[in-house]
């Protein structure tokens, strides 16, 4: 990169947060797929106007800019493939106001998503979008890719609880998009387009949060499945009770076997499916629930179903779940996690899919994920190096996606495209889709410098 | 309308579905606000395929077209104020699919909302956006405009529920935008932007909803409030109690009154606001939380709380709050109905400022709403024929949104843009906003024949 661009960005934000040695560059060139795109420049911005002033520099000189929170994505959408300004949101991580009696909360893009929560439940108020990498992913990552986690089933997603945000567009304008109220239908919903683009459209600068309070009591249960089918039905027969849980999440045998390795936490590792199930809200109604639920599961088929009496037995089962994904890192060296999503009462099919796949593909394949939504996070392990088992697993995704679509499905349920899913959207989108998509990236960056490469 | 262009949309929809009488088409030419535009011929399509070509013809020949549900919208959305064709949906109106495993109904847009509604309890689920005109709207009218109503304090608001919908785009192209699971985060979220454009961007033809487990039980409260500050403060104890009621309406006594000349149902004329409280959920939860809001309000200066004892008395109450907009045709010909929205515990602000203005210019102004959302609709009763009170409502209407955005608010809380509102958006977008707004608009729609002149 020019020198004088470097000394333009330094004049905005100081010479302590623009970073342009080897290791600093290096550092923010992946995300957690473990690919790589290695940054011209890192700049660490404080405020609004900065980032604007950055991106105007960029819009000038055509360079491209990467907006970036934790780096935690699955899909390499933080990753500067093309080089340029890796934009580092994390130094702007205020709670800019927590507004209690009308329950908003009004945050920066680099407030780690756990940090929030622990702030709002202090008041008794609750957040709840959960990606299970919430203790270092943020707010603003959140945003930008829609995130999602357990508790989705019943209280939805990040884009449910955006009410309004700051953005810096390409051009380096401020665009202020949404409200700060319960409701607002003033043009069109320039907020709920900006999240999900993942840094394509602009950066967010501000977020406004709806929140909610907080309930009063939740209850946990772990229910063991001899049978995946048996598993599957639960889930249906639960949902069809007319309990929501919280949560509803689902292991395979392969999960189960793969946590116990590396837990050694005594799991029933000759069950073929595990659930996991939450629910919340005031305390008589969840103890009827929770007991609700345990009889539809042992009336299902399971052998054992545990109902946490208390605090410490709830996070000892969580604790297998929130296992998995570093178990994983532990049987091979690369994961390729998918995170497709299946109408719920179509997991069985989808299943017996991935299973005939992985036989066909010889392929190692660990299924967890939301059983409640349908949203399956399916981990093809294998090895980077091999590079015969990785065109078996290129060839295996593509018909993982090929039989998610044909099951009514998403490719993508709650990590986004990036640039590992990129070439499938138009299985999924259509030709329309498509053009509309590319005519409003156009439309609002037309030298194509905000994060270039990515969903598209 | 030219003779060859009338022929050519008898050959897709048929000869019963073209009307071009006067009759016909002055039938089409209004909503509820009582503005007109009358179009040059009034079309109702069947299919899709339909749609896309006659906005195919429209397209070659630049002439505007007019999506129409119930045309019971309050900002004159649905009026043809440039002629041209008027598109009745009301005749898709079939519920396609009700996936009672999954908790998804597609409808076509045509559907009226209290029509589904019905249909989906009688399988214990529930499809929650509630306006007022529930009975006579259509879904396909709620996803054009974002439609609200009292239940949107817990539940949300139209869009929360639409997880996905096909629109015929302004070159007659068919988007099939968004998913049919719980989740999907592929590409932008064009079903959000389509979602509460009213019919400029594009015509809607179906919608996937998500539905939820009808709630076990419903208990209602009214609550009599001598003074008005109480009841906002009633209000704001009710959230801070951490009870997320399923409506929180509000009545002023000028409201109170009107209903009361209207029906004679006893209501307490003297004192200053009503609360119409509700909640929902199960059995033994909803008696909990309704005593404790009875007892909060009876806290707060309630003179007097009824608690529905059955679904009579539930009815009765729900009868005075509905009542209020016929009450209204009855005090004057002419209503000019707003809808601001503050944040929720600045009520009490704007009621003051509401009650200053109506002195000063000398109107009658009728306050009712969702005080839990801070969603305030604000009636000033007059007489088109009275140009001079016209000229002075006009001046309170920009006083009102000017005092709602000082406030933090919006200046449309859930009826839209319309054309009654267009002139003031620019206040609370800005310069950036307004941009980005007309992009969009043109990229969809260069030739400016969707609906045009609304909005924007």
């Amino acid at each position: 990169m020019k020198k004088e661009i470097i000394k333009k960005l330094i004049d905005i934000v100081g010479k302590e947060r623009v970073m342009s040695s080897d290791e600093d560059r290096i550092c923010y060139s992946y995300d957690a797929t473990g690919k790589m795109g290695i940054p011209d420049v890192v700049v660490k911005p404080k405020t609004a106007d900065e980032v604007s002033a950055i991106v105007k520099i960029a819009n000038r000189e055509k360079i491209p800019v990467v907006p970036r929170g934790a780096g935690s994505g699955f899909v390499g959408g933080s990753i500067p493939i093309h080089g340029g300004i890796a934009l580092v949101m994390t130094d702007m991580n205020c709670l800019i106001e927590l507004d209690e009696e009308n329950m908003i909360a009004v945050v920066e893009p680099g407030m780690v998503t756990y940090n929030l929560q622990q702030e709002v439940e202090k008041r008794g108020l609750f957040y709840p979008p959960d990606p299970a990498s919430l203790k270092i992913c943020t707010i603003g990552g959140n945003a930008a890719t829609c995130a999602g986690g357990p508790r989705a089933l019943k209280y939805g997603v990040t884009k449910d609880y955006i009410l309004g945000l700051d953005a810096v567009l390409p051009d380096g304008e401020i665009l202020h998009a949404g409200v700060k109220t319960a409701k607002g239908v003033v043009g069109y919903d320039l907020t709920k387009l900006m999240v999900g683009s993942e840094g394509t459209l602009g950066v967010i600068t501000k977020i406004n949060l709806k929140l909610l309070p907080l309930p009063e009591k939740i209850k946990t249960a772990l229910a063991v499945f001899p049978k995946i089918d048996d598993a599957s039905i639960a889930v249906s027969k639960i949902i069809a009770s007319r309990i929501l849980p919280s949560s509803l999440e689902f292991m395979d045998q392969s999960a189960v076997k793969c946590v116990e390795d590396y837990i050694h936490a005594g799991l029933p590792t000759d069950a073929e499916a595990l659930l996991l199930i939450e629910v919340d809200g005031d305390e008589i109604s969840v103890e009827r629930q929770i007991e609700k639920i345990g009889n539809v599961c042992s009336d299902t088929g399971a052998r054992d179903v545990k109902i946490a009496k208390d605090e410490a037995e709830r996070e000892s089962i969580w604790k297998a779940r929130r296992a998995i994904s570093p178990a994983l890192g532990h049987i091979a060296p690369t994961k390729i996690n998918e995170d497709i999503t299946v109408p719920r009462n179509k997991v069985p099919d989808i299943i017996r899919r991935l299973k005939n796949i992985a036989e066909r593909y010889k392929l190692n394949i660990v299924n967890f994920g939301h059983a409640g939504d349908g949203n399956l996070h399916v981990n093809i392990m294998t090895d980077r190096r091999n590079t015969e088992e990785m065109k078996r697993a290129d060839e295996a995704v593509s018909e993982i996606f090929s039989a998610t679509l044909e099951l009514g499905g998403t490719i993508s349920g709650e990590h986004g495209i990036g640039i590992t899913k990129s070439r499938y959207i138009k299985d999924e989108l259509g030709v329309t889709g498509i053009e509309v998509t590319k005519k409003i990236k156009r439309v609002f960056d037309p030298d194509n410098i905000m994060n270039p490469g990515k969903i598209l």
